[in-house]
């Protein structure tokens, strides 16, 4: 079984190439930035691109029988700065890359979609997959865009997709530079012994789940033939205020807070329903967060 | 009142900018092509352009209110064939209308989506605005990701959004091209005594609303501080050989039709739940099947 991932240098991108590899797949990596220095890429055929061009798209889905999708140019905290570019980045960049797959006839192909933003400010908690999609960033706005032409795909009998939406995913190789996951940003600052910065009153809730939770069920889910939209979280919430008071207690750092105004698209709080994804997939997260928090942080202090 | 009527030379827009006109309004339009003959555009601030450039956009919104944003460079049987061209036209040209709007402090749109493909293939009829969305034409794509743009830009306080989703309307000044519109298209038939093509079987099930009471719904909705998504359609399903038997019946003529395979695009049934805005807005259509077709037949047959 030949892989590809795009967006394989990534956070979640080095940790599914990582466990694919564990699993004896071959791996190919499409990526706009060059290797991350922190990961072994021994055995792993990696191409520099993006979602731009059909052609390079072609070329590195030779020989290839599925794709991992986790490609993005924005996050969440930025892309309503310039919704237009998330848009001819991001959602015509899934449709180059659907007109290469149909043309090479690979149908299979799992895509990082995001729990945290899709659904908006929910109606209720835990939220399931059925809730309505009301997203209040760009970058929501756009993942369910990308994520409704693969099921019209599916429908038309182009693709085979599968689409994940995680919830916050943490653990060694996040990002600690603040753009995008709070567990990764607060751990930096600890080390640093610097201030964290919350918006809002830390009250914000989020579904963290521990990255080899997550990629465990991406492989098991996209090994698998079942199609549709599936959650991945750890089904249960926590406040960012409750996460710092965690890693104050296993960094035995002070990291004090910096709190400033809400900002207007962040979701007060998400916890996601993780049933039909346990049901289908026979998974459940294993790592707590104390413990995931606990070798995030010694991988962290490993780094140089 | 000042209104900007954006497509306002299209079926749906004439009509418009003919209900608004005799509400009073001052009215411009702005359209990528040039004045249909077959309407009297006296009063008329008409002007050439479309949703590629801020520029026109901001010249336009020049003393306007609001703004009726019924533009679309697709339709659903067409738009699948480059759906690259349908997101950078509709999705990013209404990004645009959105800075446009933004820049000169106008906070009211009214937005036609589409009452008949954002839902997809529905799970149950009639269909509810909080059905999920899953389209499966490129067209109802985009529709649901400008549905969700403006939606967000509400949140975020920008704009006070009115979305319809209006079932499949006929009336005066539909094309008979073919290209969108059953009616449309086998009333022109009719006249020619030609046969009309039909996808499928000919049991494909829509919801047709006679031009007059969706624009009515259009103009009391849009002028009222109403904001939200609301269904715009008669509430009962005819299929395409119920519609063809009645054409006959009114036109006096043969009405042949050839039958061709069926379209994987085309929703097989769909009929729209109206209660939302028949309880918001205190409206109803009136206009029956029969009368709103001999109305058309009528109007058709004026044309030289």
């Amino acid at each position: 079984m030949s892989v590809l991932i795009i967006g394989g240098n990534g956070f979640l991108g080095s940790n599914l190439v990582s466990g694919l590899r564990e699993a004896g797949r071959r791996i190919r990596v499409l990526d706009r930035s060059p290797q991350r220095p922190d990961f072994d890429w021994q055995g792993i055929d990696y191409r520099l691109g993006g979602l731009d061009t059909t052609d390079v798209l072609v070329d590195a889905l030779d020989g290839v029988e599925m794709v991992y999708h986790l490609a993005s140019t924005t996050v969440p905290g930025t892309s309503n700065q310039d919704p237009v570019f998330d848009v001819t980045s991001n959602v015509v960049g899934s449709l180059n890359l659907v007109a290469a797959m149909s043309k090479v006839g690979v149908r299979r192909i799992v895509f990082f979609s995001s729990g945290g933003t899709v659904y908006g400010v929910p109606q209720s908690l835990p939220v399931a997959e059925n809730h309505v999609l009301r997203p209040i960033s760009s970058y929501g706005v756009t993942k369910v865009a990308i994520e409704n032409y693969l099921l019209m795909y599916q429908q038309l009998g182009v693709l085979d997709p599968l689409i994940l939406r995680p919830s916050n995913p943490y653990g060694p190789r996040q990002s600690t530079a603040g753009i995008q996951g709070a567990i990764g940003a607060f751990l930096g600052k600890a080390r640093h012994g610097q201030a964290v910065t919350i918006w809002g009153s830390g009250e914000t809730v989020r579904d963290y789940i521990y990255v080899d939770d997550l990629i465990a069920l991406a492989i098991k889910a996209g090994l698998s033939d079942a199609c549709g939209v599936y959650n991945v979280g750890s089904g249960a919430g926590l406040s960012l205020n409750e996460i710092c008071a965690l890693i104050r207690e296993i960094t035995g750092t002070a990291l004090p807070v910096e709190y400033l105004p809400a900002r207007k698209f962040d979701v007060p709080k998400v916890v996601l329903d993780i049933a039909a994804a346990q049901m289908q997939f026979q998974w459940a997260p294993r790592v707590p967060l104390r413990e995931g928090l606990t070798r995030t942080w010694a991988a962290l202090q490993a780094v140089p």
